[in-house]
């Protein structure tokens, strides 16, 4: 198999390797490091997805080394970049990247992967594993939760930026495949990111022509780029460039200059590349790619077949780079907030509340008490009271409905609605769309710095139930406002019109 | 309150009423009784929604007078058109139309309208009322019941047709609101309508500006004629003409002539039209007028302020035209029928068989039968047997997966993929959308002359959840196929890793 039709990768500068004498630039070492740990990580397990990381090495490799501003030491600084791999089920492209810039991942995790008990499950889990920032898998998730990540970075940027010191300022990236974009879930995350023009959302899309039943083109034909732009993205089309690092690079930097729309990057990409019998197939989706052809891809590739699990020595200095880069980045931000603390000692406080969610003393004061003397009252009504008496306290409350307020009674009457250029209001009208109202309020509450609530009537909580069930898998502290209003109304209908 | 800078019907022509000396063109004379119907009858249930029906009646006029063909004496004649109220909270719209134009619903059931046992319930009901063709009221389902209803057209029109005999051969209509727009599920319903070319779906979108909570633009900005061109629709704008009869006869017409696309016609209405206080504001949505803002409505239509459910005479004889004209139609239908059965015995056969669904004699003589002494067997290998027994001799017997049947093993062998041009393979590949193929599957079965089938994994029935609820309600024989596959394989693999 000849791959130099679109593997342009610049072979002008040749790198050696002490180890084994093969020459090839270090970009393309470590991004062939990476395919082949998913691959023999995969045919390990005897399960799995390998076909992705295959294809999405090269992009993976250019955004952690060349754009994200991380710390392996610490996956919970408040101001990192977030990742989310709304794809989950290229776990492994997302593990092996962790393992080689330097997270808790060991290369005996890499070998445990899908085990019982291991920390690299085969989709990636919130809370198991150092760097994952959310639970996926189920397809357009991650896509949503991200949305509500980068709403809470524009909300906290808002409140605690000064223009000197902007504290929160960072960009949330997301790798999406045509399974998230065919999902309803992608209708709604697109549109109200657009539409609240959340710039540091920053989404690159595997196009890569294959589902499980066979090629995309069964079922699936939308122009991504228009209906993305239908939604007020900046949408960049790269083609076939799935492994032209420095185009990807580009495009990735021309994206974060954007600062009023998401973004969308579209990348045409080849599902397992480098396997000669399985590449552009579905049967590199979801399955090992079995002994025989595992040699030969890695010939391809122009790696030792008979290595397995192998970091090359100078893979692992050239990556290991970003522990280094990642600690300075930290402390740089630490001492920026160092002097924020002097200049704007309220505001650091705010933050800091913000961010442990500790109750101060007396938040609870003015919560009305009610006497049974005082008749019956809706139990939504004695909400908005609750709501409207602890957010003045509780600063990183916030939250809304899918456009049934005057019915769940939610609204924050001290605040404004969270709108384009009003990014520190806190009541949220996420429209007609429960679907991203959960998931995105999982998000918010993932990023930190905010508690969210959300609410509907409680039939409706069926259109949300998937992003519900991972808040709950990843016990995210989301309040959810449930309205039986119409339960209580056609009771009342009932009895009212019986004779 | 001055209506004529968008009230744009030509009063040129008067026609007078003797009841009352109305002085206004028949149409204008039939829309207002349609919208003071809808206004009469939330006033006297003291609930429901008006302000729909009040900027939808002349569109629903200009569809059922002019467009539409149905037999009200027959609202089960296989080949008639359907209409879809997706914006199921409009239903006064959808009664005071079936009213009018004669079906079984009589005055006084709309005087009962949201009233215990009534067959005018506050949102449309399968099975309960004549002439609805599908429980709406969730937003987005009726857009995705009407895509099935679509497919099943186009997958019977394929078979039974043949040229010179156009057996099934009718449009399916959708009227829809920002809200159906907003839900994630009309993307997973445009995208595949668009996908497959179903031509004979026109969808009107009611454009009005207004959600619960207050303007779309809270919320919402979508580009929607782009969108909708992404997903290969034929697109029409018509801006600011929800009073046009004329214009958005014409873009029906335009609509019923693209063979090869779905069609959008998007509306600007003016929510509550015609009300002093509350025209183009979210009080007019879900609340009764109010006796005062009723009088006011009413003098600004030119209508008597002192009638209730009142229908000139005038407007009973020439809606209830659509009687006559439907008994024609279905007759000249059931003439061609009769020619056709005795030109295409096996055909009109087979279409009836697939009407009725009566099983034939040996029907399942090749189901095969499995011993316990043939070892242990999955499920749904059993089932791709069964799929492929009895799919030889039940043709109405189609379905398919979200693009899992590798793994659901739903594949019916001896047939393709229905496909744009190949709308008579009964394997549906409904790409990683489960909502749609479970909303669109109970579409099919509505539609009849179809046994659906649709089949995912256990855990993503989740994100068909409220297609599935509805089904149920609406009492549909749609068979669900259930694959608990990674159940089992995580439950292999923990017996597997232990030690």
């Amino acid at each position: 198999m000849h791959l130099a039709h679109w593997n342009i990768i610049d072979r002008s500068i040749v790198y050696s390797d002490h180890q084994l004498d093969i020459k090839m630039k270090i970009e393309e070492k470590c991004i062939n490091t990476i395919r082949c740990l998913a691959i023999d990580a995969v045919e390990k397990a005897n399960s799995g997805h390998p076909g992705t990381p295959m294809a999405l090495a090269p992009a993976a490799y250019a955004l952690w080394m060349k754009h994200m501003r991380y710390n392996p030491s610490n996956p919970n600084w408040i101001n990192r970049d977030r990742f989310v791999l709304s794809n989950g089920h290229a776990s492994m492209l997302q593990y092996a990247i962790l393992h080689l810039v330097g997270y808790k991942i060991s290369l005996d995790d890499i070998k445990n992967f899908r085990q019982w008990g291991s920390n690299t499950p085969g989709h990636p889990e919130y809370r198991l594993t150092p760097g994952i920032e959310t639970t996926t898998g189920p397809l357009g998730q991650g896509l949503m939760n991200a949305v509500g990540m980068a709403i809470a970075e524009a909300h906290l940027a808002a409140i605690f930026n000064t223009g000197t010191y902007n504290i929160i300022d960072h960009n949330t990236y997301v790798f999406c495949s045509d399974g998230d974009f065919m999902e309803g879930a992608s209708n709604e995350a697109a549109s109200i990111a657009g539409h609240f023009g959340l710039g540091k959302l920053i989404v690159l899309y595997d196009d890569n022509h294959i589902t499980i039943e066979g090629n995309t083109s069964l079922t699936y034909s939308d122009e991504v780029s228009k209906r993305f732009e239908a939604y007020h993205w900046h949408v960049q089309n790269l083609g076939d460039k799935g492994n032209d690092i420095k185009a990807i690079s580009e495009a990735f930097s021309n994206a974060e200059k954007v600062s009023d729309k998401p973004s969308l990057i579209i990348l045409r990409t080849h599902i397992g590349y480098g396997s000669t019998n399985k590449q552009d197939t579905s049967e590199a989706h979801g399955s090992p790619l079995g002994v025989d052809e595992v040699k030969l891809t890695k010939e391809n590739y122009g790696w030792p077949a008979d290595k397995f699990f192998w970091v090359p020595d100078e893979v692992k200095s050239h990556m290991n780079q970003a522990i280094e880069k990642g600690k300075m980045l930290e402390e740089k931000w630490q001492k920026k907030f160092g002097d924020y603390k002097i200049k704007f000692p309220d505001l650091a406080k705010q933050l800091n509340a913000s961010l442990h969610q500790d109750l101060p003393a007396g938040w609870d004061n003015k919560i009305p008490v009610y006497q049974p003397s005082d008749g019956p009252k809706a139990t939504r009504e004695i909400s908005a009271g609750v709501i409207n008496a602890v957010t003045l306290s509780l600063p990183w409350l916030m939250g809304g409905s899918a456009d049934l307020e005057p019915s769940t009674k939610t609204l924050i009457k001290s605040s404004g609605y969270f709108e384009k250029g009003k990014y520190g209001n806190r009541n949220m009208d996420w429209g007609i769309r429960e679907h991203v109202m959960c998931a995105a309020s999982s998000g918010m509450s993932l990023h930190g710095g905010i508690r969210p609530y959300a609410a509907t009537f409680f039939i409706f909580t069926d259109y949300a139930r998937p992003a519900i069930r991972l808040a709950c898998i990843m016990q995210l502290p989301v309040i959810y406002g449930i309205t039986a209003k119409n339960i209580v109304d056609t009771a009342n209908k009932m009895l009212s019109s019986r004779h």
